[in-house]
């Protein structure tokens, strides 16, 4: 299956558009997994097993494990996650933004090394950094457009012929970057009316949505004005909400119950 | 010593503003190389033995590394450089954009775990995804402003308030990202009379210049519209012209021939 087909499928079969980050920083991992060979995959798997049936995507986020040398680590959950479910698409988020031949390597790095169905992908060098990702038509380009941080606005929403630079990624992505179908936008739940400007542009685009939770996005709101005409369309991300909701053993079960409480709360606004 | 420090040293020590870039492929190298048990660090360090008495700085691309599981060879790299040149700054082509912790990770990565002396940053993101890494005031944050490639123009030459986004980043470099007095830009060679533009907003901010050589960008223009007023300020940056000047046995040779010429063009048209 396509990223696309696999995201179709699973927002439907789970019923849900919450997609669990599995950004794991071994500071802060539950106290039970201390002694583990391997710490970081022991702690995903059990996150993966709990949350599954409630999910439409994961997104592991790279420079956890490349910061903390735990490629490894990462692979064995990609392999996991391959077995385990393999219905679910993973977000593998790189940003990465480079052009030509290094655009190709870290196409190859993320669908062919670790076996990703979709990678996140930073828009500044242009069409150039974006082919060597959606000419990959099995494959997903997860585009950055309006991101949830503060400073995400230094130079998303400058002003040009009338509309912020975020719009105009928008419109390149309807235009030019979804050729092949492939394309998906990163816009922030922390700012939930430009959600509803990038929407209006890309009527039918997949949004991978972070900032929910720990960065303070308002789920109605995002929900209101990002879904798609059939109620779908959004890819909801959390992380140090559902990933550390508790600390002690039962890390797990919290995990379950937190991703399932945000799909209730983002399907009530849904209206299912 | 500080990246600015080694950089300001190596201009001086090599009469050169040549970074070469160490970018191997493993299907380019030359067939001498084919029985090594890590080819890829034996091309480089081939090529650091040849070329670091006629250098300013190395920047190997992490992409070719992660693409073809090298990372142990980019590591053997760096340690490598750091014993036999450890007065040549080495900055880590990354082009990393992240915010808050997973920025901190990647800054982590590329300053701890590789040990690089600075780093290349997408700034798509603002001041969140810059600041981890300025805030390293021993280490250089080198931002993607103005890029060589054919599509560089579409978000980076929009016109906002009368001027294109990539002045915009020029400004917020020199105003909020150079606080420490560790930051560089990255503009094309391919866009010489932007490098002018860019220089007149940093009087003195070290520019990254890739795209002389297999890009097509002039050595000429790129020298007078970027040098700084003491004739120093450009990291020129060659990959594919030196690295692969030949394919033969002698590829050192011809490396090292390639970056000499290079640093001699460079140096005629800046008067010395």
């Amino acid at each position: 299956m396509t990223f696309a087909e696999k995201l179709n499928t699973a927002w439907r079969k789970n019923d849900s558009m919450v997609c669990v980050g599995l950004d794991p920083d071994l500071k802060k991992l539950p106290a039970v997994l201390k002694d583990e060979k391997y710490p970081i995959f022991a702690f995903n798997k059990a996150l993966i097993d709990a949350t599954c049936h409630a999910v439409c995507a994961y997104k592991p986020q790279a420079a956890f494990y490349a910061g903390q040398q735990a490629e490894d680590q990462l692979m064995m959950t990609m392999e996991y996650l391959r077995e385990t479910c393999p219905e679910i698409p993973v977000i593998l988020d790189v940003k990465r933004g480079d052009i030509g031949s290094t655009a190709s390597m870290y196409a190859k790095e993320a669908f062919d090394c670790y076996g990703a169905d979709a990678a996140t992908v930073n828009p500044y060098m242009g069409t150039d950094t974006l082919k060597p990702f959606y000419d990959r038509t099995d494959k997903g380009v997860v585009i950055l457009c309006r991101t949830s941080n503060p400073s995400g606005c230094e130079l998303q929403n400058l002003i040009c012929d009338g509309k912020p630079v975020f719009i105009h990624v928008a419109e390149l992505a309807r235009d030019q970057w979804n050729v092949n179908g492939n394309a998906a936008l990163v816009v922030g739940a922390t700012c939930p009316e430009e959600l509803a400007r990038v929407r209006a542009v890309c009527p039918d685009m997949p949004l991978l949505v972070p900032g929910v939770g720990a960065q303070g996005g308002d789920v109605e709101a995002v929900v209101k004005n990002g879904c798609t005409a059939d109620g779908y369309g959004l890819i909801i991300n959390s992380s140090r909400g559902i990933i550390y909701a508790s600390a002690e053993a039962d890390f797990a079960e919290a995990a379950r119950k937190a991703t399932e409480t945000l799909r209730d709360t983002i399907n009530q606004y849904r209206g299912c």
